[in-house]
């Protein structure tokens, strides 16, 4: 019997805990943006933790890099049979807390240990990935776009974190455009996506229910703004002679904020990060260049609010008299989970006698790259407080150890 | 008779030209911050040109540079002489314009050239002097006034450019913080100081006037506001759960313009620079700071917006449930010129046939450091289109000369 198979708590912990001193912050966090040092040490980390395990490494043209168990049949009819991914990604936001993508990345290599220590037989091979740059300090799903075959060339001459800091990152990487695009598989070899991650929102907390089980994922979109005005002394033009372009991009950052909470309850909007040139006391800002993001849960909405607030740009813009720069940077379409994946997730959270609820994902994850090629699925574990994206970001262990069990036995339900 | 003695415009403006390539940044403009490679290059340049015209170079333990011509009368009396020092700056605002400060300082120059080929038997000693940071890229005014004699180590220690930027800056110069408070000189070694300088403003271009008689220079004030929120995930986030730094430092920005146009119609304020952190689209920020600067032409004023502007720091962050700190970063009072140098100014105007105004300085200048210590005055010449601190700062060629030779005569009226 299978079903009362469960992961070694202890092995999943100390593997967990290792990772977490790569890139660390000393708070806590880690600080591991994709394809910078830390997160190439957390690489190397990995595939020697995969090579001492006995399992297969594996690389690609992305540098998604996993750990491999090939289905339980002659090896010809393994490189045959389709593969059931399970993973999350080692990169982190800058300053960001251990859990975030950590969790679900080792809780995949632990249910592959799991099973290989247990012998049990699989008809579809077995592959924990680590997705490169999830969190889109380069691009924003790169690893796991280019896998499942739909990132465009263009993508990557325009990536949302600039061209710059992508090409500097392939190259400490060893990859390139050609490389990363080679990385796509044929939908056939891939048998469906679940991943294990922390919630990231306070619902499960609040409910006090041990598994989400996510129902959609929201789509996101992405623009630079580019508020033009004109550099002028600070002291010597009138208030009445500026062009000030701090002026567009606060009252900006106030509406979009005004548009949501009055028109769009079930979406967000981010202003991440503004610039100011030239930047200094003295001089009236000529331009602020202004980091946008917002997010939805289903189509329509999303498509309103973009409209809203690109609208809204323009209007502050032009009422102080500025100029606009609307630079697309990237978006990916609300995404619904399987109903399949979602129903096993579900009967595996009763056979564990784990409470368990339907969620939508707040936040953006590889699972949307696979939407259209396989049934894909995901649970959440209560995040504490809700906080991520910070070195406060954190998670009971025996929440980490319940979503890992159900990540197994879901897996077991799908690949025996 | 000395009353038809005129500055050599060919030589001032060889002179202008050859020292507007250093640091040029190709549109017309310079970029030459305080102690900067750049602006220790136009030093450099400055002193073999001093030297080269026969003058006497000098410089002291703030960096500060200057031609000497000596009072003619014995050596050791000239020593006793007291000094009417004719200056201005050689440093820039980041990608300023290339007359504000060089214009002072080469018309100055050529003051002592023209002067000293003629053969002028002067009373006082006059000196053309390139005073160290007067824009305020490290602390501000920092040459003059520690040549005046009233800089605090404090403000050194706290400069409103950061520490770091100062130590770095007086490393590459050879400075140190004991060398700069030990280059006041005692004030009645000093007979008075007169600068030309662009207006940096368009109401000499609008009233086709050839000269402004500064009669006050404004006060000046800074802050680093710092509004601290909390980093979150920007997707899983809900609005209502974010205390996001942005929209404390946004809604200030917005307001601050507000009040001084409603209250405060002779006042400016300058919201120059934001810095986010962490600073990613997909993270709530955390912390904004705010490079604040406000001007007033008066003590009154000056005091009530300072108030103004900071009740409003502290009701727009508890607004959005944010922290705040406001640290000050240096303070110039408002500055009345001397009577008597203003009305000299104005002779010379009648008698060279150009038009002149009195004017209030929006900008803040070197003079302000000697106000109470000797007689000091300012002349501005036209800004087309107003334009400074950008690279499209321009002055007629024309207009140079007359605030020239406006120098030169009113300086012969105070020196012989």
């Amino acid at each position: 019997m299978t079903d009362t198979l469960r992961i070694n708590s202890d092995r999943f912990r100390s593997a967990f805990d290792s990772l977490a001193l790569i890139g660390s912050t000393g708070d806590g966090g880690v600080n591991r943006p994709a394809l910078g040092d830390a997160h190439l040490t957390a690489r190397k980390w990995f595939r020697e933790q995969i090579e001492s395990a006995g399992l297969e490494f594996c690389t690609d043209g992305a540098g998604n890099h996993s750990a491999l168990l090939p289905a339980n049949v002659i090896a010809r009819e393994a490189k045959q049979s389709p593969t059931l991914l399970l993973g999350s990604h080692l990169d982190s936001v800058p300053n960001g807390g251990r859990f975030d993508g950590a969790l679900g990345v080792i809780s995949a290599f632990e249910v592959l240990r799991t099973i290989k220590d247990a012998g049990i037989k699989l008809k579809f091979n077995l592959e924990a990935i680590d997705f490169t740059d999830e969190e889109g300090t380069l691009v924003g799903l790169l690893g796991s776009a280019a896998l499942a075959g739909h990132l465009k060339p263009e993508i990557l001459e325009s990536p949302r974190g600039g061209r710059p800091a992508l090409v500097e990152g392939m190259k400490r990487a060893g990859l390139s455009d050609e490389s990363i695009l080679s990385a796509a598989r044929p939908a056939d070899s891939i048998a469906g996506y679940l991943e294990l991650h922390i919630e990231q929102g306070k619902r499960l907390e609040r409910a006090q229910v041990n598994i989400g089980v996510v129902s959609a994922i929201v789509g996101i979109s992405s623009y630079q703004l580019t508020f033009i005005g004109r550099a002028d002394h600070a002291g010597s033009t009138t208030m009445q002679d500026r062009l000030d372009a701090s002026l567009g991009a606060s009252a900006f950052t106030l509406a979009a904020r005004e548009i949501v909470l009055k028109d769009f309850q079930n979406c967000v909007v981010n202003v991440g990060k503004m610039d100011f040139t030239p930047g200094a006391f003295n001089i009236v800002p000529a331009q602020v260049d202004v980091s946008l993001e917002f997010r939805a849960p289903n189509e329509d909405d999303f498509k309103q609010l973009d409209s809203a607030l690109i609208e809204r740009t323009q209007l502050e813009a032009k009422r102080f008299g500025l100029d606009l720069k609307a630079d697309f940077r990237g978006r990916h379409s609300p995404t619904p989970m399987s109903d399949s994946v979602q129903r096993a997730f579900a009967d595996t959270c009763d056979a564990l006698n784990l409470t368990h609820t339907p969620l939508t994902s707040g936040a953006g994850h590889d699972g949307q790259s696979f939407a259209n090629i396989c049934p894909v699925g995901m649970i959440f574990v209560p995040s504490v407080d809700g906080a991520s994206h910070a070195p406060r970001e954190f998670t009971e262990w025996r929440d980490c150890v319940n979503g890992a069990n159900v990540l197994l036995q879901t897996a077991l339900r799908l690949a025996k």
